[in-house]
């Protein structure tokens, strides 16, 4: 491609709405355009890009037996009604009618419609097992996109749905997909990190998400140092801390005037807000509900949701803590409370002559021991991991750190298969339901992942298999013919060995070609000069370290197709 | 791929809903299904041809310069405003509102997005030409989906842009890619035509539809048996016919008692149909309209839209020409008529002493001598092209024929980066809007038509080039172990060869095996049966002819790469 020619108009002025480095790179190296809020124009750079990103995908899917088809954009109401999520969506869901008033959605994901497929066209294991994916368009109503591709409403992903006959070949295609997920980012050239995850909305019984590392993550990673533990801090396992034993003191009451918060009581009853119990109070579908964690400690309201089974949680305001519960915010606890479901996160179990709040405006309970003085209704793990908490396999600290969640993979078992009824008969003669599986890339998103990952203050660096172009060539005098003609006979030459190759042949000054090169992010830059050209030698400058290499013209096509493996 | 595993699930009972044969043998085929009315998942044999003829696209786009991009398919109202297509796309748009009730719509094409990028990002002479595209998914709320793929309502295009400074640029574009579109369809193995066209809705100045001749194409096509002219017939021009020179006579108004059709007037007056004038009574958005053509002719409804530049058109009922024109349903003509803008065909005008409706109940004129006896508003070639007429390029006679439209290029000139002030500066630091060209392929429609052409009662004949897979493998016995293991070791040195085999590994008796080839539509055949694998043969059917071929075991991976280069 001449840069002359090329579509990569860039911007010198950020819009200020582009909030992180990605974002606002892709803008400014001409590779996206908005066309409404969270909505991409992909230019010719960032499409390249993404359809590379689509081809290893695809490689690594076929490798395992995918086999790839391509499901419809707009899918009817009537399947998501049978699944429920037609209302379960809500407003993140976009909806439109036919010109027959028939109902519509756009795809956020394709569970309803391949499960439609395969119900009608399987009946018998025989046809099973099936990987069936497709790399597609994606819509997502978010009630605030931003972070340019990071959260945008139409998005590509790549979506893969395994159908086994049983819990065994689901474990077979899970792992499969593990192995794949791994090959597609390792060959993306991306640091990442396979993490045990909630399974959320999607349901089913155990998921990985693949995890991007950078500081601008949305995710928060527990991860162990000594083990290869790692999980969302969302769903990062704890086990209940020990505590020594010690005598068991009488319950007691106290007087505690104006001491609302953790660290108010703390400081008044002279303690260490680790020694006492923390109550937060919410409201759920399920009822209100007291959640207890050590002083020291804070809810995570993901596990608190899922242990619950609840769909809806928030905080309780002020009149439900008085009303229902018969409490007073601020001095709410356990012991003697009105109306809730109270459930202590195991720690708080083990606790001994803790405090909790008395129930009353300035009363606080001390030598409290939970065991002998409240009843919890559940007792689980239900708090937030901290970086220093002890991982769940080996006990050695965890540290924590920020990601990008660029793949997750779930088991779904036959959540889908029973709402939908696909069936198929086992070897015995029984039908029984499909055990499924579905797999997902966000693949404009690993594109952002990437540049987050890679970059610097004078742009994008680009792993070189993902890289738009894996070369420029800059004649630095593009007056002076010999560098011209140069450029263009290694460009040709280049091209011919199979690298894909940018020459820019703008009549610009070099600072101008400099600056661009290294914004779009070229993994290498072949710079042609005056004197390199005397001394029949390129210069050439690594993006990412920044080294610069002389090489004999001599030879040097085999040269720059070596150093681009190892980029 | 081993067809035991491959997600094709043929069928034995096509649905009674699908009409023509490409939908049927698709359907049975197992390469589509319903997802809804017009809206269809392709299954991985049709996704394999699909993405075969989206590369094909891709290649020859890139080869004339165009640089490949990704717009949405959500996009904003706002846009479609300000080239007034908002309203006129009318119900054929998919319509919908984000959660904070903003307008979008499912892009039906992408002139106004492109052209809007265009304007934000290019200023200057120096920037142009540029021929950007997609290969993307388009949507179209057909009132009454059919025919499969044939009349979607969700469907894959490519669409090519060009942006240029002068008309002489837009004409360099606009022949490079007419020689795109001949190497796509060609390479597609179609037997195709291009023919004039109308430009329709899209509008602008000059369009070339690419036509593939199948019986069961909805469009007509005329082209010369001589020269190389061909047209839409609801485009191709028609000279005025010449009349040879006769005594004018003297106007009369003469009873024609219950003579309402041409017919029963020519009879009854004893002249034939061609001697007189057919009037038709139209109302339009420009007032009502009377339509005038021989009466052995027909008014081709495409044309007078273009003559007239109106939106609207349809036949006037008895009312209107009673009320409006002052006249009598099935004695309507042009003398004398109350109100109405009279569109004579130029043949009409050369017509000497001829007949025409008189206005009132049971009367019509003789006689009449257009040019003396009337006034049109409009003299135009209005006609339709039929069979026998002479070509407008050479003069000899016309054939027609049936055509699928698959491809159509469009001269767009100014329209759009007029109405959305896509403007560049030139040279000399004029403003001038960007002049534009936009080239379309119907991808998925291309698949349909490849079918409508290439099949016979046993199923799909796919041309090579586009076919799923190249070759299928069935082993007579597979219960042999012998014919196992050679059509496994041919599978994989095929594979290996880069030959797209597919092995009938299935426990199935030979004839089902041979149903499914046939109606797949496997290029080529190889079958591994006792005999031929006593003699180190193996059978070698090519699906379009029936030939078979025995091949020596030794050097036949060569043999069959060569016979499929001539399929």
């Amino acid at each position: 491609m001449k840069v002359s020619t090329l579509y990569a108009p860039t911007l010198r002025e950020i819009p200020s709405e582009a909030e992180i480095i990605s974002h606002q790179l892709m803008l400014k190296a001409g590779m996206i355009r908005k066309a409404a809020p969270g909505v991409y124009n992909y230019l010719p750079l960032a499409w390249r890009t993404l359809k590379k990103i689509i081809q290893i995908c695809r490689e690594e899917m076929d490798a395992k037996g995918g086999q790839e088809l391509m499901m419809p954009i707009i899918q009817p109401a009537e399947l998501w009604k049978e699944t429920g999520r037609w209302t379960v969506y809500g407003d993140e869901m976009f909806r439109l009618k036919d010109r027959h008033s028939r109902d519509f959605c756009l795809g956020p994901t394709h569970e309803e419609i391949i499960t439609s497929l395969v119900r009608a066209d399987v009946q018998s294991y025989r046809q099973l097992p099936l990987m069936l994916y497709q790399i597609q368009d994606k819509f997502r109503d978010e009630i605030r996109p931003r972070f340019g591709l990071m959260r945008g409403r139409e998005f590509i992903m790549k979506d893969l749905y395994s159908f086994d006959k049983d819990e065994e070949g689901l474990e077979i295609n899970y792992w499969k997909m593990y192995d794949a997920y791994c090959k597609i980012f390792e060959r993306c050239g991306l640091s990442y990190r396979p993490v045990e995850a909630d399974s959320g909305a999607i349901g089913g019984s155990g998921s990985i998400e693949f995890m991007v590392i950078a500081k601008s993550g949305e995710a928060g990673i527990a991860y162990c140092t000594a083990c290869d533990y790692a999980a969302n801090v969302e769903q990062a396992e704890l086990k209940a801390i020990e505590v020594p034993a010690a005598d068991v003191k009488e319950l007691a009451l106290v007087n505690t005037p104006n001491c609302r918060t953790m660290a108010e009581v703390a400081e008044f009853l002279g303690f260490e807000p680790e020694h006492a119990i923390k109550t937060l109070a919410y409201i759920t579908d399920k009822g209100p509900i007291l959640a207890l964690v050590r002083g020291d400690h804070e809810v995570n309201e993901i596990k608190l949701k899922n242990t619950l089974d609840c769909l809806f949680l928030a905080m309780a305001d002020d009149i439900v803590v008085r009303e229902q519960m018969g409490s007073e915010a601020g001095y709410i606890g356990p012991i003697g409370i009105k109306e809730a479901i109270i459930v202590a996160d195991h720690t708080v179990m083990n606790m001994v002559n803790t405090e909790c709040g008395g129930n009353k405006q300035d009363f606080h309970f001390i030598n409290v021991n939970p065991v002998r003085d409240f009843k919890p209704t559940i007792v689980a793990d239900i708090r937030q991991i901290k970086e220093g908490d002890p991982c769940p396999h080996c006990g050695n600290p965890v540290a924590t750190a920020r990601g990008i969640e660029v793949g997750q993979i779930f088991k779904l078992q036959t959540k889908y298969s029973k709402a939908l009824n696909a069936v198929f008969v086992d070897e015995t003669g029984i039908e029984k339901p499909i055990v499924m599986g579905c797999y997902g890339v966000g693949v404009s998103r690993t594109m952002a992942a990437s540049i987050e990952q890679n970059n610097d203050k004078d742009g994008i660096i680009w792993p070189a298999a993902i890289a738009p172009y894996h070369v420029v060539i800059v004649p630095v005098n593009s007056k002076d013919n010999r560098q011209i003609e140069l450029a263009e006979s290694l460009y040709n030459q280049l091209t011919a060995a199979g690298v894909e190759a940018a020459f820019d042949d703008r009549d610009e000054r070099p600072g101008v070609k400099f600056k661009d090169a290294d914004l779009i992010g070229y993994p290498l830059r072949i710079t042609i000069g005056a004197k390199t050209l005397e001394d029949n030698l390129l210069e050439c400058k690594i993006r990412r370290t920044g080294e610069v290499r002389y090489l004999k013209l001599e030879g040097c096509i085999s040269v720059i197709k070596d150093m681009l493996l190892e980029l």
